[in-house]
């Protein structure tokens, strides 16, 4: 079973109408996000790894073309999708990088039926992936020198958005993940301890302490709040002086006051000649809960950051779209209500902090100014290997850096103001004008358009 | 590559202690939902068909194993790890059953090491997939009339959650979706038409329309509001009259006042001697724009249903939970602070629309009441083939049909209370009193337990 599939069905009966047609021209699509949820003040860029891997390799199998045969698609198109690649040319911005509403992370320039056909992946996989590491990286902003652990795998939409999320979340800056599959498949670092059952697998914490730390000697930490914390915290430290551990170690804290609980565990080690043995708390934690850690200066040393980030809680999509802007070099665009797009292929102009100038892709950029899209693909062909997560990490620290206060702001964010150039509203009102002119004006919903 | 990696770490930390200490105690595990999210009254089983499968084919593939060696992961613990197989039994609520919080959706017997190992996929496919089946419930619930079609694809978190919401919102009731290899993989409609590319693709709404209704004849539905959404019913209008068009026609609406543009619709296909044309609305819908177009009495035949639904977007995940209750016959539960659990393998006996009980797995229900778990795995092995959708959707119905209002209200659901029975009352205490007696009492952030 190949990816073909995995799409809306209008995408086949489009590309199928465009085939049967001959409508060979070349099509650029646009993907972006309408508008930044309220509480985002930015966005990073995901997904574009997984989106060239498919378009590489996109093909319907044999057993695809059988069962669109069998569903009554017409016979004639299932034949032309036999031989049917992706052969086009695609602009992205690199994964990591920093976006705002309305700027095209991923241009596809394409026959028209290769590029209506891969549509729904991209969409997905941008989306989503873009969704999980802008939350991931407001976490990692939030914890300041907490060192963050991936725990979202329990709670994912799936286990293919687990792998996602350990991915975006190393790219933002996560230490490691819990997440074993994850670890081996992108090389992460693998993390994880015990859980509450364990503790209660054996007849006492002592016991399961000890158990524990022979076990898994050097990287032992102690998970304490099974039945009381600081009871818990006791009996670690009465296990590690019995034991005469000395490497490797830290308690975790799992319920109740966290920042409060973390500075009577430390009071606790400390006194106990302890000061190397870390404290790492979880349960339930957001960029919020890890804001309120730092101010409350909790001796906290890592965080577990599960299932709110995994699913990117407080805003789980985006308004992602995947619009027609030029087809056989006429540029074009949808007027729909509240839904009017930019017509034509597109350039991106950084120059933060001040603003991004979005400009038509034949203009030069302002003096200084970066490019954010850049060639990936040609013909079908990836133009370099997969970036390393730590290419994407530097990309991504590199733009926080140089973002506005009132992007970074994790409570009532602003992203700065997108500037659209001269050129691209020109083109803008030229191809509104050409649209509405040559159909019969109408009244939309009672008003007259001019 | 197996699934077995497809875990966190603290899994396979715990198991592999489990198996060198020679543990081998049968031990029970519950997964349930601890509260459900403020926005429901009542969530919907799903994701157990998923589970069966896993836990029948678990098995550590030969490059895990090499690549746990290579990880440093214990050698003696590797190979235990290579016979494994989960060879335990399981008594879950079957799909499409309306389950309240604490009420345990699946219980796991096995020994224990096998039964720590399946925990972080169980929660996964369970919680995320009763979290979407909910969302799509109340899709249908509040629709009425309105046929829905899962349009959720491009936005979900990655394709296999795309799957899943196909799959779950046909248990709900959906009529049709967009995603052709769900439609391949579990039987279902699939439905689509175009999108505003397609028309841009041509040189006017005229063109676009005749072209598609030749293309596919007896099921074309226009999409109108690429340009302007009443000008573009006047275009159909003409294709469908001039082409001598008859059946299976439909107009879609997908941006504006929906409802209000559904009227005015209504009005121009009916003077123009089309009542048979249906009315398709999309774009960002909710149970709440659903519920809105019924008290508008819009004459809308279907609505496509997406992201929002697609990523339960007000509540993307449920806290759920996966906890040992008993181990060689010993009930067992922690008390950590706001996350304390109740010992004991369970029963849940439902006599709605009053409540449900839970009680322990030994004692009788009251008369009349059903049991919610039943049977599904005996020593690894599924006890029946998987359930149809058909039969998951009538299970829904029924438990939907003896619902209270006040669990099915929209905007501010309250769920019927679920009773502890007293037996199982009396074991929490029992256990609690064990499990704090045998241990030192300390003061938990400065209170004094007793």
């Amino acid at each position: 079973m190949g990816k073909a599939l995995v799409t809306d069905l209008y995408e086949l009966n489009m590309a199928a109408s465009f085939l049967r047609r001959d409508m060979k021209e070349r099509a650029t699509y646009s993907l972006f996000v309408r508008r930044l949820p309220t509480n985002r003040g930015f966005l990073v860029a995901a997904g574009l790894e997984d989106c060239l891997s498919y378009l590489e390799s996109f093909a319907f199998a044999e057993e695809d073309l059988a069962w669109l045969r069998g569903a009554g698609f017409p016979a004639q198109s299932v034949e032309q999708f036999a031989d049917l690649r992706f052969t086009g040319d695609v602009e992205a911005v690199p994964e990591g990088r920093v976006v705002f509403a309305n700027e095209p992370i991923l241009e596809v320039t394409a026959p028209i039926a290769e590029a209506q056909l891969v549509e729904t992946y991209l969409l997905n996989q941008i989306t989503y992936q873009s969704a999980l590491a802008t939350k991931a990286t407001r976490c990692r902003l939030a914890a300041g020198d907490i060192e963050l652990i991936d725990f979202s795998l329990r709670r994912t939409h799936g286990t293919e958005a687990g792998m996602a999320v350990a991915r975006v979340s190393a790219i933002a800056g996560f230490a490691a993940t819990s997440n074993v599959e994850a670890a081996r498949r992108f090389g992460l670092v693998p993390s994880g301890t015990m859980a509450h059952s364990y503790i209660e697998a054996f007849s006492s914490e002592e016991e399961a302490f000890s158990a524990f730390a022979e076990d898994f000697p050097g990287h032992t930490t102690f998970l304490v709040d099974t039945y009381d914390t600081l009871a818990g915290v006791d009996a670690a430290i009465e296990v590690i002086r019995t034991l005469g551990l000395s490497e490797g170690l830290a308690v975790r804290l799992d319920s109740g006051d966290l920042a409060e609980l973390a500075r009577l565990t430390r009071e606790r080690l400390d006194a106990a000649g302890l000061p190397d043995v870390r404290i790492v708390v979880s349960g339930g934690l957001d960029e919020y809960d890890l804001a309120g850690f730092r101010e409350a200066a909790a001796p906290i040393d890592a965080a577990g950051v599960g299932t709110r980030m995994g699913v990117s809680a407080d805003a789980p999509y985006l308004d992602s779209a995947y619009k027609l802007v030029d087809i056989g070099g006429r540029p074009v665009c949808k007027l729909s209500e509240g839904k009017a797009t930019l017509p034509g292929a597109k350039q991106v102009w950084r120059h933060l902090p001040d603003r991004d100038l979005l400009a038509t892709s034949e203009e030069p950029g302002p003096p200084g100014a970066e490019a954010l899209l850049v060639p990936v693909m040609r013909s079908g062909r990836r133009l370099s290997p997969s970036d390393a997560i730590g290419a994407c990490r530097e990309r991504l620290d590199r733009d926080l850096e140089a973002l506005t206060p009132a992007a970074l702001d994790l409570h009532s964010p602003s992203a700065p103001e997108v500037i659209v150039s001269e050129r691209l509203t020109r083109l803008s009102e030229e191809v509104a004008t050409r649209l509405l002119g040559r159909r019969r004006p109408a009244p939309p919903g009672g008003r007259e358009h001019s």
